[in-house]
């Protein structure tokens, strides 16, 4: 017998649902025993309104007492152990090794959030000392609502990318957990309920729902109190959600990362060069983590001098292993997808060995004619697949590349004398993707100051930002402006002697100085 | 016989369109001989299309030339003189020396973008020089679509404040003039094509087009080369603008500024000390330009000690002289929103005199409970109005304060005393507004770099930003991050040696720095 695994509410669990659901074991092809029970209206409603009575406690609480706050959950989170990644293996299929890493990059995150509000500068202050005296900051927005993402079940779920940058901003959260790995999302929020305890963080700050049908997301994303809403996933998930905050009585921001086909260009020079180690780095970027990365390269466009590369990723694609993905429903959309594209005339080239439950790795090809024909051959299929375009020309690869929607990312490999004599892709790629790479893959996201993860719909929704990297903070908050406030009502930020010894834009000027 | 007035597309005068409409002098109240042709479909969409040629061009060219182009706008609006001043006096009913200030305003504005893309450290050029090297920066989005306002026929119009931020951000623009004051839009429209072609910038870099229908302005909106709107205007117009943009095949960020009613608070002690001259100063903000200010204070909030302030403001309001709105259906929209005010119970406390097509100033009343019971008492009047609430504790203030919706400004007027014993109520209001006063009055907006001219929704849209002041520029940008470029494809900004000399964040820390 299973006690069906419950709501994190603040700091009370919460049961009241009867409807459950259970995880899968994709690994195993087995359901996992313990049952969870769906958030009933009445439980999201609570833990929305308790996010919103802690938020007017936590907006005031100062920057280093939430640094703190993100460091113990980071600490929390190491110290989970080994049962935090064999619980994530379970749910998700994904090896040890990529979830100790996935790991690392989730306690990195949340203490590169940490440093960046401990140092301060980052809410871009702003003090203009004439008549009137104004002086602006980045406050944070309200209740974030988080969706867990299932491709990343640790630095884009509970305590992930958004979290963290939500809390960092000073927002709180309540987060829907995928559903596809509840007792990971379970473990890592009770690490930050404890967190917040030990810290002394307002009950509320963060809680936890759980759900596997539509209705519960769209409950949460309706409710009054919540200010904005970040969610990594699929196009027709994250469209939903957006169309669902867009026509609220009050419309908030949804910040969705909906996946990207980030096309890889490989211009003839280069692949005369190296053709061969090429095509091993493109499979191995096209099969890592059974290709389900947001930035998985599932486009290819060649143009001259691809033989080599081509025979090599065909011999090589065809000794690649079939590999488990998330869950039943992503491994079904995959094949699903491969059987899409063939019936819109897309061709297979080269197919990795079936392997039953699991999803091979596969080449398929269009004409540029077709390609630019039917633009939903260009469409992300989730997986290890990945769609090859031979251009006839450089001004048919300008087209091929000017046809694309939005992306995550965009690649060129090129030689310099490629680079140089095709300048203009560069030119059309910045209006396409949010990070362009020359030489390298789109897979491997760095978390940093530089990073953008974001783009143009569909990569995202609407909205100017990054969901990787420390300006994923600026998606939380908005500026407001204090005008002929006596020293005693502004925010430190804004005081005069720069308590904070944060960089501020004074006058125009960037510095560090004292208002005298 | 008067030939239609044109669209302006490119360099070219446009006239297909066989409807015309007519300016109105609300002056004289008589209709301006000359007509104006409603863009066609076929117009829109050569605009739309030429401008996004342009931004290929547009986008590249340095700061220096396009910051020049802007002074050229500047210089050419000086140079119209009287014809613009009294055109548009003509146009819009509004007294010269205000529409000199205005111009002022505008050219201001046009020469502190220019200041702000020469100086260049706005574009936020991050640098992680790690493995990968990831550089970030913030590019143009593309194409924006600006609406011009009524109530500021230079400064939110042609080549106000929106033109001036996307132009400086490197988006080129068509411009949907507004109805009201076509002469004087034709006019600016006219400067910017001619600054264009002396500058040497891409011809479609500006359009102009007109129309009195709502149907033209949609149709610009769901132009798939568009990628933004800016908009300054009523709640309805923003929001039918905002709902078309999000529910096109691919979704466009809408910047609109959809008013507010801009709540002022009393607090006691200030009342007891200058509560005389305060109703003074109150008066002079609500009935500057008849009102028509998007920071006019409509709402005004006491609680104790308000006898002498209530007393001066109806000795001074009946002694206002009524005045001349900007157009017919504005007025008309002000004496409808007084009726509704009244039947939904709130109380004539006093009026100006009422004169012929004018607007006189009046000053409502309702109860806090009222107030709680019915927040549609509490939505904006677009005029020379304002609606008292007394509270009966400061318990019952801060409910009124938290029951508001989203405002551009909220002002307290208090002693310190008063300040330190209401600290509450800023705590709440920062959560309302966009711009937060004390003891001053919401009208008169500095053009700066900290000003923030936005707010919660329904004061705008829910994208964070402002429409006023330097950080404008952002609302048209995006950042774009390059990974492991070459330098010789890096845009001057990101290059190691820093050749534009200005401010980046490099692997954390902000300095104007080489990297070596």
């Amino acid at each position: 017998m299973h006690e069906p695994g419950s709501q994190l509410i603040g700091n009370t669990s919460s049961a009241e649902g009867q409807q459950t659901f259970q995880a899968f074991n994709p690994q195993r092809q087995e359901w996992i025993p313990q049952p969870f029970r769906e958030a009933t209206a009445g439980e999201i409603d609570r833990a929305v309104t308790l996010a919103a009575a802690a938020f007017n406690t936590y907006k005031k609480v100062a920057a280093p007492q939430r640094a703190a706050f993100l460091r113990a959950i980071a600490d929390g989170i190491v110290a989970l152990g080994d049962e935090l990644i064999n619980t994530a293996s379970a749910e998700s299929g994904l090896p040890l090794a990529r979830l100790q890493g996935e790991r690392d990059r989730t306690t990195n995150q949340l203490r590169l959030f940490a440093d960046l509000i401990t140092e301060g500068s980052w809410v871009n202050a702003r003090i203009d000392s004439g008549t009137p005296d104004v002086r602006q900051l980045q406050l944070p927005l309200g209740v974030a609502g988080v969706f867990g993402a299932s491709n990343f079940p640790l630095a884009f779920s509970v305590a992930g990318g958004d979290t963290a940058a939500a809390l960092a901003a000073g927002c709180t959260v309540v987060c829907k957990a995928h559903p596809a790995h509840p007792h990971t999302s379970h473990l890592v929020a009770a690490v930050i309920g404890k967190a917040a305890q030990s810290t002394g963080m307002p009950e509320g700050v963060f809680s936890l729902l759980h759900g596997a049908t539509v209705a519960t997301g769209q409950q949460l994303a309706v409710h009054p109190l919540l200010s904005a809403i970040a969610f990594t996933g699929s196009f027709r998930g994250g469209k939903a959600l957006y169309e669902t905050a867009t026509r609220r009585a009050v419309p908030i921001p949804v910040f969705a990362e909906m996946g990207s086909v980030n096309p890889v260009f490989f211009l003839p020079g280069i692949l005369k060069e190296k053709g061969e180690a090429l095509a091993g780095q493109f499979l191995q970027s096209l099969t890592m983590g059974v290709g389900q990365f947001c930035t998985n390269p599932g486009l290819f466009i060649t143009q001259t001098g691809s033989e080599v590369f081509m025979e090599t990723l065909l011999k090589n694609i065809a000794a690649s292993p079939a590999g488990c993905m998330l869950t039943p429903g992503i491994l079904d959309a995959y094949n699903k997808g491969l059987q899409q594209l063939q019936q819109a005339g897309a061709q297979v080239l080269g197919k990795a060995q079936e392997a039953a439950q699991q999803a091979a790795p596969a080449l398929l090809q269009v004409s540029a004619q077709q390609a630019l024909d039917d633009p939903a051959l260009c469409h992300e299929v989730f997986g290890p697949s990945s769609l090859h375009i031979k251009a006839n020309s450089t001004e048919e690869l300008y087209r091929l590349a000017a046809a694309l929607e939005g992306q995550l990312t965009a690649t060129i490999h090129g030689t310099e004398d490629d680079l140089r004599q095709h300048a203009g892709l560069v030119d059309i790629l910045r209006e396409k993707a949010g990070r362009i790479v020359i030489n390298g893959f789109p897979t491997g996201v760095a978390v940093n100051h530089a990073m953008v993860h974001g783009g143009p719909w569909p990569a995202t929704t609407p909205a100017a930002g990054t969901s990787v990297g420390t300006a994923a903070i600026y998606r939380f908050c908005r500026p407001v402006c204090y005008q002929d406030f006596p020293a005693y009502l502004l925010p430190p930020e804004l005081h005069n002697d720069n308590p904070l010894d944060i960089w501020r834009l004074v006058n125009g000027r960037f510095s560090k100085d004292m208002l005298s």
